[in-house]
C-alpha cells in the first residue's frame, strides 16, 4: 500500500493558498519526497504527516522553487532528532548545490548520502522503492521520476515441484528468504509465477513534452505532470520557458494512458486551473486539475 | 508616516498558522525588511504588500529561520521586474552566506549591495531610514536593529533672522535645499528649531537579555522582542540556547519603557502565547503577545 500526497501545485513561487509543487509518498514505514520548495515542510505539517520517516529526497532540478525549502526541512528533521541517514537523489551538481544551501544548516544529527543521476536514465532501489529517473527537456538539466512498488508473482506449487524445491522451504521462500542446501541455492523465483503489476507513480515537472515522459508514464496508476499554462495564448510562453501547457500534458497522458493523471505546477497567473479542464479532458478523460494536498492510497490490484 | 507589519511570530521553523518572525516597514515609497525566513514572501503576499519597493533587507543573524526565505524572495522580486539595487545589511559573513544561497538564484535583474556590520554597533542612513544596529548575545554573531524616521525641528523665524538668512530662501530651505550666495552657505538648520522626536521601532531576536537591548529600545514607539518561552520551567532552556523568555523580554521593556512592546519568535512548542501574558503584563503593562501580520501605522506626534 502506497500513500501519496501532492503537497503543493504551484510553480515559480509559493502563494498564500498554493504551495510549491512537491510529492510525498509513504510505503512500509519509509517516506520519499520529490522536490522541496519554500514551504514544503509547512504543507507536510498541514497534511499531518511526519518528517521523521523521510528517508529519500529526490530533486527534478535545481531551480529555486524545487529546492529552496531543503535547508529548512533538513533543520526540522534534525530538530525531530533523526539520526538515520537521508539519501538525496538528483541531477549532477547535487552535492555542490546542497552543500552551498547548507551554509545555513551546517550541523545536522544525521548523515546525508548523495546519489547523483548519471546519463539519460538511471535506476535506484532504496527502502522498498524502485525509482526510475528519466531526463526531460527543461532549460537546465532536469529529470522526471517513476516510483514503483514491485509485486512478486503468485505462489506456483507446480513450478516449485518442477524445480524440486523441498516443501518445508516454500513458506519461508515466499517471504523472500534464500537457502543453500547440498550446494543448491533456493530462491523465491523458483516457486513464484511471473511478477504481477505493482504500484507505479510517475512524476514530471518542468519540461517540454518528450517521448521519454510518455514511455515513463506507461502503466502508471497515477501520472503527475506539470500543466503550467491553460490559456491558448500562453503556448508560446510555454515553449520559451521550456514548460508545458495543460493541453500538452493531456496529450502525453493520452499516449501513455495512466489510470489517472493530475496536473500541477500552475503559473502564479493561473488562478483557477479548473477553467481549462473542458478542453483538457477532451484530450484525455482521466485527467484532473489537482489542488494542494490531494492524496491517494494505491494498493495492489486485488484481481491479479 | 511609517507602516509596519510583523510578518510572522514563529521561531525555529515555519508552522501552518505561524510564519517565521520578520518585520516589514514602508516609508515614503521605500520598504525595508528585517529577516527573511522560509515563507516570509508568502506572508508579504497575505498582507497584500508589494515586493517591488523592498530596497533594504536587514539580517539579525544567519540561522536558517532568519534567512532561508531569501533566495525565493530575491527570485520573486526579480520576477516582478525589479532593476534597482537592493541593499542587504547583516553581520560579518553576509556576502559569503548570500552568495552561497544564491546558487539557486544566480540570475537576478538587479544588483545587490552588501553592507556588513562592523563592531558592536553601526549606523546606516538609507532611503530615509536611519538604522542603528547593536550587537546582542546569541550563540552566533547576532545584531538587533533600531529603525528611525527622523523629524526636523519647527521653523523658527527668529533664528532665521538672527542667522541673517534671506527671506526668499526660507521655504526652500525648509524643504531641505541648500544654497550658497556671496560665499555664504545657507542650510536648513539655520532656520529650524531643535530636532523633534521622530518615529522609532526597535527589533531584537535572538538574544539573551543585555543592556544594549535596553539602551536601543529607549524612546521606541514600538519594541519588538523575542519571547521564545513562557513556561517557568523553560528558563534554563532559554539560557542554554541563548534565547529569552517572555518575562525576560518584559523586564527589558520595563527598563527601556517603549510606548508599546510586542513579543514574537515563539517556540513551536508554545501553542497559545497569550496564556502567559498575566505574569508578563505585571512586569510591563504595555506589552502584548503579537500574532502574525499585526500591523501598525506610526505617525509623528501632532503635539510636538
Amino acid at each position: 500500500m502506497l500513500d501519496l500526497c501532492l503537497l503543493g501545485t504551484g510553480g515559480m513561487m509559493p502563494l498564500p493558498k498554493r504551495a510549491l509543487t512537491a510529492l510525498m509518498t509513504r510505503f512500509n514505514g519509509s517516506s520519499l519526497l520529490i522536490d522541496c520548495g519554500e514551504g514544503t515542510q509547512v504543507s507536510i505539517r498541514e497534511k499531518g504527516w511526519s518528517f521523521h520517516q523521510i528517508d529519500v529526497i529526490c530533486f527534478t532540478h535545481y531551480h529555486g522553487d524545487h529546492i529552496s525549502g531543503l535547508p529548512g526541512l533538513l533543520l526540522s528533521m534534525g530538530n525531530a532528532e533523526r539520526t538515520e541517514p537521508v539519501t538525496l537523489i538528483g541531477p549532477k551538481g547535487l552535492e555542490r548545490v546542497v552543500s552551498a544551501l547548507r551554509c545555513i544548516a551546517p550541523e545536522l544529527p544525521f548523515p546525508i548520502i548523495y546519489r547523483e543521476i548519471e546519463g539519460a536514465a538511471q535506476h535506484f532501489s532504496i527502502h522498498g522503492y524502485e525509482i526510475d529517473t528519466y531526463k526531460v527537456n527543461h532549460n537546465i538539466l532536469c529529470y522526471g521520476y517513476s516510483i514503483e512498488i514491485p509485486r512478486a508473482g503468485r505462489f506456483d506449487p507446480e513450478k516449485a515441484e518442477k524445480n524440486q524445491v523441498p516443501k518445508r522451504l516454500w513458506s519461508r521462500l515466499q517471504k523472500g528468504e534464500t537457502f543453500t542446501e547440498d550446494g543448491i541455492v533456493y530462491t523465491q523465483d523458483m516457486i513464484l509465477g511471473p511478477k504481477r503489476k505493482g504500484i507505479k507513480v510517475t512524476y514530471c515537472t518542468d519540461s517540454r513534452p518528450t517521448d521519454a515522459i510518455v514511455e515513463a508514464a506507461k502503466g502508471a496508476d497515477l501520472f503527475i505532470c506539470e500543466g503550467m499554462y491553460g490559456e491558448k495564448d500562453k503556448a508560446a510562453k510555454a515553449v520559451e520557458h521550456r514548460h508545458m501547457t495543460m493541453q500538452e500534458a493531456a496529450k502525453i497522458a493520452a499516449k501513455a494512458m495512466p489510470r489517472e493523471a493530475w496536473l500541477t505546477h500552475y503559473s502564479p497567473s493561473m488562478v483557477r486551473p479548473e477553467e481549462y479542464m473542458d478542453s483538457v479532458k477532451k484530450i484525455y478523460e482521466h485527467i484532473k486539475a489537482a489542488r494542494d494536498r490531494w492524496s491517494l492510497t494505491l494498493d495492489f490490484d486485488k484481481n491479479e
